[in-house]
């Protein structure tokens, strides 16, 4: 595997999992996709995890990244919303595991402090940064800016080392 | 399909996941086989609910079971258990449900009620009473005791029209 590695990066939600997918070399950043995979508010719950499971296998068909990076999760809201977030996340993590990816997580916090420079910054704030950093990538979904910005996070978080490294674990497995 | 139906029985966890297959006409139980699936806690979360995911795959290859039927889960611990059980709980309901088959779920306090006939019952009044519902069948774990629990719940509150649809629904599917 060369110095390029492809990243897909994660925002689980149960109604809408935003996904992204760069290329680095550790150094510069280039867009490959990006969308979001949505389950129906009208099913059950199992059949609607197996609709996230089914467009994010299909994503990870479609691009073949080396790496993925999923947002960590607040849990001091309703108890409710953390289970049901919870549930979709544990598919999130799931997909690229059982595709032999190494699979990092990040702190929301972490994350915007990386790709905008504060902690606290509002989603238009990412939005806006990702166009800046990833010129070209027309990005009009909140999630999808998300999972790029998680994506980022990673390139940024494994340098080129770490994030060779990884590939290389990961190709040796 | 015939009026008998297989159903298996879950009770997630993120380091222990419960299940339990009993075979019903609707009126009758038979107990098939149960155990537990874990995960290593020393591994990475997505890595832990990847061996959560094989191990139930595996149990749904072994058992085919016709209906499914998991445990819902208390939200008023610590969010942080919240989350964790949540992600566990989403392998639970997508594994039954990729392999096609309906997944009901229903309330400890329910499963509870119906098995022992106290929705307050212990996990000791539990294992006693799925050895009498189930004879013959050793149950000596607990996951296992309340995976069987569910499953012996859902036979009962499914009579035998409603599973037999159930399983028609399935088969058509």
């Amino acid at each position: 595997m060369a110095g390029v590695q492809r990243v897909l990066g994660l925002d689980p939600g149960l109604r809408h999992t935003g996904w992204g997918v760069i290329e680095t070399d550790g150094y510069r950043l280039r867009h490959l996709g990006h969308g979001v995979v949505g389950s129906d508010g009208n099913d059950e719950l199992a059949q609607r995890l197996l609709q996230l499971y089914r467009g994010l296998v299909e994503v990870v068909e479609a691009w073949s990244p080396d790496q993925a990076a999923v947002e960590e999760t607040f849990v001091n809201k309703n108890p409710v919303s953390t289970l049901k977030l919870g549930q979709a996340r544990g598919i999130a993590l799931l997909v690229p595991a059982a595709a032999g990816l190494p699979v990092a997580e990040y702190a929301p916090n972490l994350i915007k402090k990386t790709v905008v420079g504060s902690g606290h910054a509002g989603k238009e704030q990412i939005r806006a940064m990702m166009a800046v950093l990833l010129p070209g990538a027309r990005i009009d979904n909140e999630h999808a800016a998300d999972a790029l910005a998680v994506a980022i996070c990673h390139a940024h978080h494994r340098g080129p080392r770490q994030v060779a490294a990884a590939g290389l674990a990961a190709a040796l497995r």
